[in-house]
């Protein structure tokens, strides 16, 4: 893969990079859509990557389907699909990692200890293999998102990342390879993710400006559901993730809820009245 | 810098890299003329890297010269000479640092916590900005080495990682830019770190295995000189750098001395009969 990503580049061609965990969706699909318009040629990438799994999360159970996400992936404009093993990318004796001293201690960091380590650790990796000049990251894992800028930025590598909308099913549930672990009643449930977030930025842009109210709003009706469990709400600023107590300045709204068994991730940029961009 | 890295690179062009904290000597001059024959255009670089000096090290003393440098380097045929800033290279906010689970944990790493995580983290950083394709270094910084093949190889990056023999005074003492904060009583003390280590090396050579009874010996020659304070004398595996007790195969004896003030740092690779290279 290095050798061919040297080969493309000579010529001056440029390389676009969807680095994923596979068992591909709508949202996986707008990125390599996105990175077929921008560059020669499309890199995705598929690894299960076991360094940002804790010891009691889902890697073993993580869905997986090659054979389909290989032809998802060519529809989707992917010149090179690289699949490396985990043998690969992680042999023997392997022990170099990249930290992050204050991003990764907020939101889903705390629940997760290790996770963004493990996934700054892979992106540098791949970044150093498929040598893209523009990578491509959905916004659903909003964190995840700021701590590759932020790694990008201080390691001085010469990518521009891009970040894109999350992609939703039509009832606003963001799209996610493990929504495929949600039982009926489950499915029900997690709607409140998206609507409680829709209704927080609504309250914002209506001049509510005390976060502190807008949680409580929040867990209240996440905790109403059947078998939800809230891991955390936050608003923060959308840079450096600390928590706002007053909203009068574009902020994010994330939260990690527990729907049956399965850990649910989505977000929402808030903006009081007058900072809306364009 | 990394634009022009870019520009050399595309018509097929190598570059090599000698990354340096300036003070130049006759050891990082032959790393540059190394890198002069071995790739197209050779780029060094100063920068005394703050992240790798601790609280109370000597970051503020340490020797500069960057005139007598810059026409040091030119004599020795380096095409670019990078100086970047510390404002450049460590903005505020700068979070993001690359450890080592392993390797930092011997040696040096013992003494300066922290040390090799600022050497990895500069070196990482500079390669993104240099892109060479090749990055020499000397074996005098034995530990330094090894860590940065290790990270090398651990997150991929496209470059070769050459060693260089330690360039030495006519009277044996390794070459340093810390030499200068010696005096002439200093300078002569100093002298007992390669006379213990050649000692070692033929004791070795006609069969001596016990690596503790040559580190007692070492021991006792550098404590019987004026104004010396052994960090550390090791006899160990050159890739991992564990302890030996018995030398059956190649092995690196690696040490830390105070001179005076000044911390010196010295090696040399045993070879027990039959196990010489070549």
């Amino acid at each position: 893969m290095q050798q061919r990503a040297e080969q493309i580049r000579r010529p001056g061609k440029t390389i676009a990079f969807v680095p994923t965990m596979g068992y591909l969706h709508e949202g996986h699909l707008s990125l390599m859509k996105h990175g077929r318009k921008v560059a020669d040629c499309l890199v995705a990438s598929i690894f299960v990557n076991p360094a940002q799994f804790g010891p009691n999360e889902d890697l073993s159970v993580y869905p997986r389907n090659p054979e389909r996400d290989m032809s998802l992936a060519e529809n989707a404009g992917v010149d090179i699909l690289f699949l490396p093993t985990a043998q690969d990318l992680y042999p023997e004796g392997f022990e170099t990692y990249i930290i992050q001293e204050n991003l990764p201690d907020h939101l889903c960091g705390l629940s997760r200890p290790g996770h963004f380590r493990g996934v700054m650790t892979i992106v540098a990796k791949l970044f150093n293999i498929v040598k893209p000049q523009v990578a491509i990251f959905g916004e659903k894992d909003f964190q995840q998102l700021a701590v590759i800028r932020k790694m990008t930025k201080d390691l001085n590598f010469d990518i521009r990342i891009t970040g894109l909308p999350t992609v939703r099913e039509s009832d606003g549930l963001a799209m996610s390879s493990r929504n495929k672990f949600l039982s009926q009643n489950d499915r029900k449930s997690a709607l409140v993710l998206y609507e409680c977030l829709t209704k927080a930025r609504a309250r914002v842009s209506r001049g509510e400006t005390d976060a502190g109210e807008i949680i409580k709003t929040c867990e209240t009706a996440i905790n109403s559901k059947n078998d939800t469990d809230v891991d955390y709400i936050r608003i923060c600023d959308p840079e450096t993730l600390n928590d706002l107590q007053t909203i009068d300045k574009p902020a994010v709204m994330a939260m990690a809820v527990k729907v049956g068994g399965t850990r649910l991730i989505d977000n929402i940029l808030l903006f009081p009245p007058g900072t809306e961009p364009g």
